[in-house]
């Protein structure tokens, strides 16, 4: 009975998730699914994303929370359009939620869409959202052990980013560990090394994400 | 339709912890709920809670994780006993659970069983397990804002332990906020401000945690 529930919730959301994945086909833009535990830095990685990519690209975010509007009001401030989805009791984002705020936006030309998960390194695995990218962030003080507790979420993954880096010489954090961790799980996972303090790793990753852009519409590259 | 089974599963849950608060009650053991996002730190401040008790007390674990057996094997390695439950797609623990392994402890004397639940500030707000007592450690590279973000979980808790506050000077965390946000939810939150690295705080923490032994068990106080 419960897994029969379970899996009707998960056909219907991934019907929903082909139809918000035609309509951003169709709106020229790009989404990028961003999970990560609370804390892992994903509205202040995303901030310095879209600082690294050139202004060609309209950024649009939508961030997902329990509650609050903190992480949106951020948004807002450095100018990147924002839409609050906030969940109350679901531990991740549906391609229903997504659905009713796709109206919000406007998708005047080439779009990155930043879909900031709910915190939870758990639940927004089993979710697809109509996404073309998965990323996973964890940050060094969370510690080097994650792709081993949590190989679902990273499994779903597209590429991993490594946040924090500046921590590294103060906090102990075993590289070798956490590479074999991802290694185990999927050879040649795209590990991005970022700081959002120091802004290191952002052109590489953002170099990354335009090729991403340029595969879905190649018309323009 | 999704609401009902939500509410069965509840349910059900509710009462299976009262079977296993009878069963605690029975043997003399205090029952902590640690909760936490992944990587604050739950498996080194539990540690560093044993050592900081009496020997007086028996102290056990069990560990909730989605896969691997990595915080048992570090329990285990400081002969502390432990039990692993691995719960795949779960994100959380819940009674039947914590029932399955209930008779692979030694009960002789006085006991502190230590819970600690799946990395996560959502799922384990909805599921009692019998416990006597539900803890979140926040950690300061998470940031100040979890409070607002994941209020549930921190109503839940009985008191909030801060952790790695050696490294408040390296990471922007405004205290105050954090407070606030505490405050907003419940006054006179007690809050454990600790560093497992240094080991600050624990004394005042331990202590805490005995006279909520004492207070369950008044006999031997």
């Amino acid at each position: 009975m419960k897994i029969d529930v379970r899996r009707n919730i998960l056909e219907a959301n991934q019907e929903l998730s082909l139809e918000n994945k035609e309509f951003f086909r169709t709106n020229r833009v790009l989404v990028v699914n961003i999970m990560a535990a609370p804390g892992a830095g994903k509205t202040s990685t995303i901030i310095k994303t879209v600082d690294s990519l050139p202004d060609k690209f309209r950024c649009m975010v939508v961030e997902g929370d329990i509650a609050s509007e903190i992480d949106t009001e951020k948004m807002k401030k450095k100018g990147i359009p924002a839409v609050q989805i906030n969940t109350g009791h679901m531990c991740h984002l549906d391609s229903n939620m997504i659905r009713g705020i796709l109206g919000r936006f406007d998708y005047a030309r080439d779009n990155v869409l930043f879909v900031e998960n709910v915190g939870n390194l758990v639940c927004p695995a089993d979710f697809s959202l109509g996404e073309d990218i998965n990323i996973v962030i964890s940050s060094v003080p969370e510690g080097d052990d994650k792709p081993y507790k949590y190989p679902s979420i990273f499994l779903k993954a597209d590429a991993v980013i490594l946040n924090k880096m500046d921590t590294l010489g103060s906090i102990d954090f075993d590289k070798d560990f956490f590479y074999d961790g991802l290694s185990a799980l999927k050879p040649d996972f795209p590990v991005f090394e970022v700081s959002c303090k120091t802004g290191e790793g952002f052109d590489k990753w953002g170099n990354w994400l335009m090729e991403k852009f340029f595969e879905k519409f190649p018309d323009r590259s």
